[in-house]
């Protein structure tokens, strides 16, 4: 078949390498409004062609979104009136948004909304890598409003990848995702602005930084052209969590404050228990 | 030489296979009050044996404190006191109460304070690996306070292992090592209390978790016996930068509750200053 990618950066780059290794796509042609990483899909070889957008659609059998979500829900609709035969989907990290406004769509049972778990820090075409998703998640949401054959090619491709595949509806997925993504990245970048903050007294510290550091700090290196739309579209869970991590934070604090250590025992023996998911 | 280990964790026991592979120890005594703990040393090879304390000291060039930083600011006047010749150096991530207890020693220019700035989330001999301190820094503290020899032996040591030496005093020490690595501990265990507090209503998030979070949230594995004296030695600097990151946090839901996208997207932006930092 022959695959238009629309976005051509981490996801979109990702995509397209692991769709030429798996062999399931005679062409893949890239729809790319950045004129440097339309070039650079092209040199890398992520891409055959680059085309604009109605010709990408018209030549294609699959169509992938793979652009910041609040591109992706705007450009939803006018890609669905285009679409016969077609299957859309969407690499999204929330589902939602662009599920309701798919849901206004005639066409809409040709949409299949999923979000692949795997991501990076980097963002661009040079970020894409082979065997990206290998291992991981992917969410299929409300399954149900896509087309069987539709529902199965990308079940097919998802699998093909080497993904573990999860259904839910688009509402619980952006619950979920809020939980196990979404409050790292956050977490991550205020941590960051807080070490940073410090800088400004302790220029030295960061000769110091080890692994750790750099594990629990990393996302913050993330693209807020990407991270705000996100968190834009998943606004209320994005708050519940952070305020019950904000909340945490306080025992915490309190435990340092009261020179309470038994207490402070406890709530690492608990976040220990963290062992039964994480390998 | 031979060395001593008091203590064949992570840590120790890292230290000991890497004393070994560079072929500086012509013997490694473990000394290790947990009898699992010693048994699996003598097991893995980390240690030729096991032996008390005192005869430890007696038969041994150099003494590697690998214990709790509250064991090991306790044992330091008593093990200084059956030194002769030796070197004592300890591995703590607190390096201001050893010191100050330490100073207190006739024998403290015997004393090397030192901080490998490095460790993983897992703890006991089966944790420790080769190739840790590989790139990494090492602290020494207050070197002033310890006899020229001592010292140099130490830099040697730990130059062997790959390690690039920094010099503070133990006061700032512990103030850098709050921003590079205790909140990051502190974050990463509040986290995952946020995750396991909101899987009572969500059992089924967890087959989504992925690299990003996995990232954020492997430090809460980390074993509270060595955190809890951390945290409890740094309490005012762990405090300072706490507070800070509470404040962060608060930036991003202020952003979020006022949807404020413009200054969450300069919140990101600023946070992505990190890159200067890790690569």
């Amino acid at each position: 078949m022959n695959v238009a990618i629309i976005g051509t950066g981490l996801i979109g780059g990702s995509m397209a390498i692991a769709l030429k290794e798996k062999k399931l796509a005679a062409k893949i042609i890239g729809v790319e409004n950045n004129k440097l990483h339309a070039e650079e899909a092209i040199k890398l070889g992520l891409v055959d062609e680059i085309n604009e957008l109605d010709e990408a659609i018209s030549k294609s059998d699959l169509i992938i979104l793979a652009v910041p979500v609040s591109d992706a829900e705007k450009m939803i609709i006018s890609i669905l009136e285009k679409v016969d035969k077609q299957v859309v989907i969407d690499a999204g990290s929330t589902k939602n948004a662009i599920c309701e406004t798919a849901n206004k769509s005639e066409n809409r049972k040709r949409f299949v909304a999923t979000h692949p778990m795997w991501g990076t820090e980097f963002s661009g075409p040079k970020a894409a890598v082979s065997g990206a998703f290998v291992g991981n998640a992917v969410v299929i949401c409300d399954k149900e409003n896509s087309d069987k054959d539709a529902v199965e090619l990308v079940e097919k491709m998802y699998r093909d990848f080497g993904m573990n595949l999860l259904y839910m509806d688009s509402i619980s997925h952006d619950v979920h995702a809020a939980y196990v993504s979404h409050i790292s990245h956050i977490t991550s970048f205020a941590l960051a602005n807080t070490v940073l903050e410090k800088e400004k007294e302790e220029g030295t510290i960061f000769g110091m930084a080890s692994g750790g550091f750099e594990s629990t700090v990393r996302l913050a290196k993330s693209n807020p052209d990407m991270w705000v739309p996100i968190f834009q579209q998943n606004r209320e869970n994005v708050l519940d969590v952070l305020n019950e991590h904000i909340s945490q934070l306080r025992k915490f604090k309190s435990c340092l404050e009261k020179e309470n250590y038994q207490y402070l025992t406890e709530l690492i023996q608990n976040s220990n228990k963290i062992k039964r998911i994480l390998k």
